[in-house]
């Protein structure tokens, strides 16, 4: 399956990154780099520097959206660099890549491998939406040909991290959000419903320390940070959101789902609140597959060794 | 199947009683009256007439709680008055009942036929849980050996209908729904998520116009009032949440569910909002089954057909 990436990245959205190279039937074909975690300039630095020293620096990178739908500008909170680091990727120091990004807008991209990929191509967006509905808005008809779309964001059934009613994502830009669900495309999301369940500790780290590369250290420091500052309740432990995204997008069947028709609310106590819309309750069609359970044991397993297996190859 | 029904008599709850009645599976063995849609004495006293004018006197009425935990009374907001009419049932006036409420309360009531039935038991409450929580903290053991356990209340993929968070039910006293919820019983919530799509208008009530008796009368009455009347978007059309959450009891295999451990928010702007408690999302054991899914269209013919037929009957 060919792949693009749009992350804000962020350490959750490096470990996609990666599992996205460790899995053999992945193409990855290009990635976005947008606002969210950290600016879009560091999101789309720190993806030059992982490809680089991820061996697969022929994969483009492209500008995503710098603010939301609606702003002029955007700087991350504080917390986020709490989560991610001050450099996103948890003050682990890479080198500085060779490459550039590419010219094309990120959202130009999407629309471009969708008129040429179709339903072959999945498109993962891991950070606040915004890069997928300008995508949307720029061919609806191609962007709903794609095989399959998946986005970490939102909460349904659980309460939000932002807020007590907002994910952080959809907090960033809940028109871009409102846009995308209510699009009509089929969209997964992947909310905190179900990435609140898949955390990795240390333990789960074992034998990628075992790996003596540029790469695995990297992979070892980003998550030890993660996990010990990504918990907002002291808890240990790093909710694995960004890859846990990529895994519906690829094995659908491993998600217990709610479909649904869902709308975003864009202010307010619950902005950035994903919600069924009541106006659309009846409708028989449903657009959105609202992840609701998972194997969450099954997935961090999988997830660690598969990233295991991959860093220790040749 | 036994059952006793809490009802906060309310049209719809009138409409439950009367479904309760209409059903040969059913033996409607009492009738809790608790505040909520109306005042305390005032759902007593619709239960007492309704169950009168439908032929069953037998049935006893026990008077329920008159104010929710932690407060010092109740009083209906006046949205209630509008939407169910000055007197809980669309100003229809009905002949007062010969017959006195039982001393026993509602919460005994429940307790001792738990006790007694365990099983074979079916409770439904379609007002605030307050009655409920009462029977469970008197006699938890009793209650948990209750054969099913249905609430009207809640909301969880959809807005609330009190607040943009939070279902009536459930608003009018949160403490005890949460201590329902929380308290580890199978219960299952019959929310918005589902009652907002099952809607009676006025030609579902043709058959029931075609009987000539004071109890058709009485149903197309408070029927026709509540039409024009419930709905909060001005859209014609009467939800029959109650008589929905007695369904669920008896044919919970017509519905889809989403397992969840349930809590309730008690305080800040999402007061009354039933949403996953995050600190047992990863808990294998859902004790919450929250109806996500209904074929509306079938069980409002089947609650129009079961209430016309029964009407029909000598």
């Amino acid at each position: 399956m060919k792949l693009i990436l749009d992350l804000d990245t962020g350490i959750d959205d490096a470990l996609a990154l990666a599992y996205a190279l460790a899995l053999p039937q992945v193409e990855l074909i290009g990635v976005g780099g947008c606002f969210g975690n950290v600016t879009r300039d560091r999101s789309v630095q720190n993806n030059l520097d992982l490809l680089a020293l991820f061996g697969a620096p022929e994969v483009p990178v492209c500008p995503g959206a710098d603010h939301p739908w609606g702003a002029d500008g955007y700087r991350p909170g504080d917390f986020k660099y709490r989560v991610h680091g001050e450099n996103g990727i948890g003050n682990v120091l890479l080198p500085a890549a060779g490459g550039r990004a590419c010219e094309t807008p990120a959202a130009r991209f999407l629309v471009e491998a969708a008129r040429r990929w179709g339903g072959e191509l999945a498109v993962v967006a891991t950070g606040p939406l915004t890069d997928l509905a300008d995508a949307i808005r720029l061919d609806r008809a191609a962007m709903a040909s794609v095989g399959a779309i998946s986005v970490m964001g939102g909460a349904l059934t659980v309460p939000g991290n932002r807020t007590p009613f907002a994910e952080a994502n959809i907090c960033d830009d809940p028109a871009a959000a409102k846009y995308v669900f209510e699009s009509g495309l089929p969209v997964t999301m992947v909310g905190l419903d179900v990435t609140l369940q898949t955390k990795i500790v240390g333990a789960d780290l074992a034998r990628w320390r075992q790996v003596e590369s540029p790469a695995a250290a990297a992979l070892v420091g980003m998550s030890e940070y993660y996990y010990t500052n990504e918990s907002e309740t002291g808890e240990i432990g790093g909710a694995i959101h960004d890859p846990l995204a990529l895994e519906a997008a690829l094995c659908p069947g491993a998600f217990s789902v709610l479909p649904i028709n869902l709308t975003v609310e864009t202010e307010g106590p619950g902005r950035g609140r994903t919600i069924g819309d009541p106006a659309l309750l009846g409708r028989p069609e449903k657009t959105t597959r609202v992840c609701v359970g998972v194997g969450a044991a099954a997935f961090v397993a999988k997830f660690c060794g598969a990233i295991a297996d991959w860093l220790g190859r040749d």
